[in-house]
C-alpha cells in the first residue's frame, strides 16, 4: 500500500502553463503502474498526492526558483 | 512533542462539500486527545496540519479520484 | 481516502521506552476512528503512517530536545 | 525540479522480502523518465526519497498492516 | 543533495500580514547557507519548499491557531 | 509555530561520515534563528526534524546517489 507524493513548481503566466488535468492524470497512471510492475503492489491501495508549488515557494542554488532561472541564462 | 499531518481531499461542487472549520477543530482535538491518552504527550507541544488536496491532484486505483469514483459506482 | 502521518519522538534509553506496537495500534485505530466519525471516511481507504524520530534529530526552542528537556527542567 | 517521496512498508522476515537495491533503482529511474515524459522535467533536478516504513507503523483499515492482512485472508 | 520543508501558518486579515515574497527569498537563501557552511552541501542541489498554511488548519494545544491565541492572551 | 524538516543524505562507509550530533544541533539552532530573525517566529514553537535517507533510497538524475555520484567524477 505505497503513498507516493509528487511536488513540481506551479509553471504559469506569461512563460509557461501548470500542469494539466490530464498531465497529472498521466502522473498518477505512470507511477501506479510503475510501483505495480518493480514492487508487485496493488493498485486499489496505491495513493499518489500531487502538489503544485508555487515559483517564489521553491528554492534552489539559495534563490527563488524564477530568480535562479533568470540568472541562469 | 509530535507533529501530525492529515492530508484528506477537498471535496465540493454539485457532490459534496469540504471539511468545514468546525470539522477541522474536531480533527484538531480529537487527534491532540489521542496523544494524550495514548503516549502523554502534552497537547501544548502537539501540532496539527491538516491540508485539503484538490480532487485532481489525489490518485487511487491508478486514477485521479473523481474517475476511480465515476468506476467504482 | 485520507492519508495521516504522526511523528514522534523515539524516546528509550534509562529515563523511558519508545511507543510500543500496542500503543501504535492503538494510535492507528485512535485517528481512523476519528476520521470516520467526523468526516465519514472509510476505514479501509485511510492510511496512518508513523514515523519514531530520535531524540537527536528533533529540535525545538533552537535545541535538540534531549537538551531542550535538560534546560526546561 | 521535482521532488518525489515514495513511502512503501518494508516487507521480511518469514512472509516476504523487502524492496532490494535493484527495486529501488528501478523506482528512481522510472519515476524521474515519468516526469521527463510526462512534463519535460530534467532528471538533474529530479530527486526522488525512498522510505521503507516498518509494518507495525503503517496502519490501514484501524489496524496494523500486518494485522489487516492476517483479517483480510 | 538536501531537501528542506518550511511550513509557516498564513498570517493576514486584521491581525497580521503573510511572509512576503522577499521573506521567502531570505528564507530559501538563509537555509541553504547553513547546510554549505554546516554540512558542506552544495548550494546548487539544495531544495527548500516553503509551505504556508491557512490558520484554520494548524492546530496547537488541541486548538485552531486563531483559537488558541485567543485563549492565550 | 513553524515546522522545518531537513532532510539530508547519511552519508558514511569508507568514504565519508554521516552528520553529527553536533552538526546536527547546528542545524536545528540556525534554522530556529532564522525565522525568529525574518519572520519573528518564536524559538519555543518551532520544531525542527532531521531525517537521515540511506544512499540508495535518495535518487537523482535518475540514478541512486552514489551511482550518480560514481558517473559524475
Amino acid at each position: 500500500m505505497p503513498y507516493v507524493n509528487i511536488k513540481v513548481t506551479r509553471e504559469g503566466g506569461p512563460d509557461g502553463t501548470g500542469p494539466s488535468a490530464e498531465q497529472k492524470a498521466q502522473l498518477i497512471s505512470g507511477v501506479t503502474d510503475l510501483l505495480q510492475k518493480v514492487l508487485g503492489k496493488s493498485p486499489a491501495t496505491t495513493f499518489v498526492v500531487i502538489n503544485e508549488v508555487p515559483l517564489e515557494d521553491w528554492g534552489v542554488g539559495g534563490l527563488p526558483v524564477q530568480e535562479y532561472r533568470r540568472q541562469a541564462r
